[in-house]
């Protein structure tokens, strides 16, 4: 069928396009000369033009109708249905989003990661403030312009993230995590509480090159690099890029690496029958994140794993032993800085955002009382007093780079990581056995079956329901949590 | 003018693509994993096609067509009268290929550089002739497709590289060199010989940076890599990347960074005000291989710098004396290795490749015969046996990459880098004392007001002739390197 042929056409144009445009992404951050980023920007906007023109044209409603029209005579296999399927939501999706809009949101996200990377650097708010007033105007009218019948502007853009999730149903999750939360940290803040270990570099960085190589981290198809935000790039099957940072004589480079493997591991075990179609890649943040989250916090945190751990940082010459390690990379201390937070206080950081980027979003708090707010918000959640805007509203480059609706996929990923954990240790039996001989191909299997391999086939709650056999839960997370408040 | 904005903004779109095909290329040689390959052949396909299809369109030549109607009512300035000029050229060229071949070769090329890589490492030219075969024979159908009236199927493939130049005329200089350096070569080998110094590697790196430090290669603007071929890529004003590559116990990676430089800083002298535009790069290969070589043959091989670079090795902590560096950087040897030659020999690697690519693309040749082609050929011009295809015809990336045509500009580079340094000299002075001291500002002012300015806006003969007054000759560079027969 011709229009099917020249659908499936489209798709991996717009596929390819979308892995250049990651490369150009990943390039400006860990490779590129600072003074390179004017242009950058132009060729960022580019792509962009150039992705919306694509993937909004004409010519797919016309294909898309072709194919409908034929309906059972089109004799589509279940793979073909779905990529018509999404190829629907996707083009009427963006047929919402006029060319000019998409054009300009893409050069303000490149300016604004630029200013974000300096203003960061300097401490300086101020600095940064019209290019995040930009981009919330920006996100307004993008989502206003996106929103379905029924859909509030937040919900919109949250959809880019997560298709189907409500606010509703965040505002009730999140806020039980807010009332369930703080007690258990006031208990583990003295029963569990940090230990800061003095690690060297050097030490961090071969412990985090021989634990990914155990993970199977070869040279031939990957690359680990640094970079100021720790983040993973998947530029086509066998090109999976992570990035660390080092240097803060601490152990989160141990953490954030297996982190970013979690997402490199699901885009590298999606099918690849769906290469090059627009079903391709890892179907939302929540569930990307769920899976950086179960390495993090149900691998790299477990007692059984910080044998391993702690075996390759004697090898790096750092002599440590594993429950010494492990209560280092558990131990609960409320703080400014959301990569480096414990895995209690974490998803209360994530509620911190959720609320502010409502209020933005929604046009109730103004960019320039962002510090203030941010300050007020850590207060009354994790009793933190923020000392600079570098370590309080300047930490991430989310808003910088205009995601707003991208946070509270770091909080549904803890939940649903403890839910898959939990589904997964039911069906293969208790993990610390394995975990301490570094043996992981069980996981990876699982997880290739359970959820990699269906890329954008299911979305966000029905994949959960599909993996688990149940709805999204917070107990599962609340059972991972609550020994930190009872050790 | 409507249609004149038009043009504009779709060359602005051609060059922000261009400069992104570019990181992808740059990327796939210096930081790719291997196994990534196959996607981004796909990915550089993808781009070929939407340049072509953005290069080709028709609403170009309707927006030509309205812009000559209005003649000079349209009231273009200087610059504008020159962007349309070249954008009838490329038009007119780029309409002549189908698009279907403009993406086959793009795939060929790709996947023709990565079977070359491996063929190289493996001293295995059997794996890498399918390659090699499906790039000339797409050679043959793009050259026939792009020639002019009365061009032949090679100089509408050297047209590509070098608007203007005609096969007749290379044959006419290529083979005055074949006369004259042969007899120079013999003399010089007893007068100049090679000299190998044995550099640490890391006294290699210590003075390259440098050294480049010194020419202004700073890190806000630059990027200093390795790869196995070493090459520069240009992704946008205030973003320069050279490559280079150390190991072979040689001073070979100070000669290459600084011819890499050369080009580089043609590319960043560019007029900026011909950023974005039809106009905004370097005018053909032979004007960017003289600038590379300018700064290779008569900056870094001179014994005035000589003194500089000797000073940078010894900070290294590798002590050597100017005039032993000096002659070891000059020293005579006809070798296998294009490369590394010395620059006397040099030109005579070019005639080798010159005559065996007109014979491919004529036909003459059949891809396996050209080992045995090779060898005969370097028999015969240079006196040398070839001990492995590796250090033979596998040595170079071009035919791999699909670029027939290209070689002569490396030639003509040294002819013309010559004739620029003898026209500069004529008008500064000698350069003995600036360069014994490191300072080259006056060389680069100088190169940026008569050569690289003008980006696009002077073809090759004529920048020649603009910039030191005289047509192509060949007698600066014999004058440049009889010395070497003499002392």
């Amino acid at each position: 069928m011709h229009a099917l042929e020249n659908l499936r056409s489209r798709m991996a144009e717009l596929s390819d396009l979308a892995a250049i445009e990651m490369l150009a992404g990943w390039d400006q951050l860990v490779m590129m000369p600072a003074e390179g980023a004017a242009a950058r920007a132009q060729q960022l906007a580019m792509l962009a033009r150039l992705t919306h023109e694509l993937a909004t044209a004409e010519e797919i409603g016309a294909w898309l109708g072709e194919i409908d029209a034929a309906g059972n005579g089109a004799g589509l296999d279940e793979l073909d249905r779905d990529i018509v399927r999404l190829a629907h939501r996707d083009w009427e999706r963006a047929r919402r989003v006029p060319e000019e809009l998409a054009v300009e949101r893409a050069r303000a996200h490149a300016d604004g990661q630029e200013s974000w990377r300096l203003a960061r650097a300097n401490d300086d708010f101020a600095a940064f403030a019209p290019a995040l007033a930009r981009n919330v105007e920006l996100a307004r009218a993008y989502g206003d312009c996106v929103a379905e019948e029924g859909e509030s502007r937040y919900e919109a853009l949250l959809g880019d993230y997560d298709y189907g999730l409500r606010t509703e149903e965040l505002r009730r999750v999140f806020g039980a995590l807010a009332q369930a939360l703080p007690p258990l940290v006031a208990e583990a803040r003295v029963r569990s509480p940090r230990r800061v270990l003095e690690v060297p570099v050097g030490a961090q960085q071969a412990a985090v090159a021989s634990t990914l190589r155990r993970l199977g981290v070869d040279e031939a198809s990957w690359r680990v690099d640094v970079s100021a935000h720790p983040f993973t790039a998947w530029l086509g099957r066998g090109d999976s890029r992570l990035t660390t940072r080092y240097g803060d004589g601490e152990v989160e480079s141990l953490l954030s690496s297996l982190h970013e493997y979690g997402h490199a591991l699901y885009e590298r075990q999606i099918d690849p029958a769906l290469d090059r179609t627009n079903l391709g890649g890892g179907t939302s943040m929540s569930i990307h994140e769920s899976q950086s989250k179960l390495w993090e916090n149900h691998v790299a945190r477990s007692p059984a794993f910080a044998e391993v751990l702690a075996a390759e940082l004697g090898a790096g010459g750092f002599a440590v032993s594993a429950p010494e390690l492990h209560a280092a990379l558990v131990g609960v201390e409320p703080s400014a800085v959301r990569v480096s937070a414990d895995p209690l206080t974490y998803p209360l950081h994530i509620v911190v955002r959720f609320e502010l980027e409502l209020a933005l979003i929604g046009g109730d708090l103004a960019v320039r009382d962002l510090p203030a707010a941010w300050r007020e918000q850590m207060r009354r959640l994790l009793g933190v007093e923020v000392s600079s805007d570098a370590l309080g509203c300047l930490q991430d480059v989310h808003w910088g780079a205009g995601s707003f609706g991208y946070f509270p996929s770091y909080a549904l990923g803890c939940l649903i990581a403890a839910q898959l954990w939990e589904a997964l240790q039911l069906e293969l039996g208790p993990r610390e056995e394995d975990l301490r001989r570094g043996e992981v191909a069980p996981i990876q299997r699982w997880l290739g079956e359970r959820v990699h391999r269906h890329g954008r086939r299911l979305d966000t709650i029905p994949l959960v329901e599909h993996a688990t056999g149940h709805a999204l839960q917070i107990e599962p997370f609340l059972r991972y949590v609550s020994p930190l408040a009872e050790s």
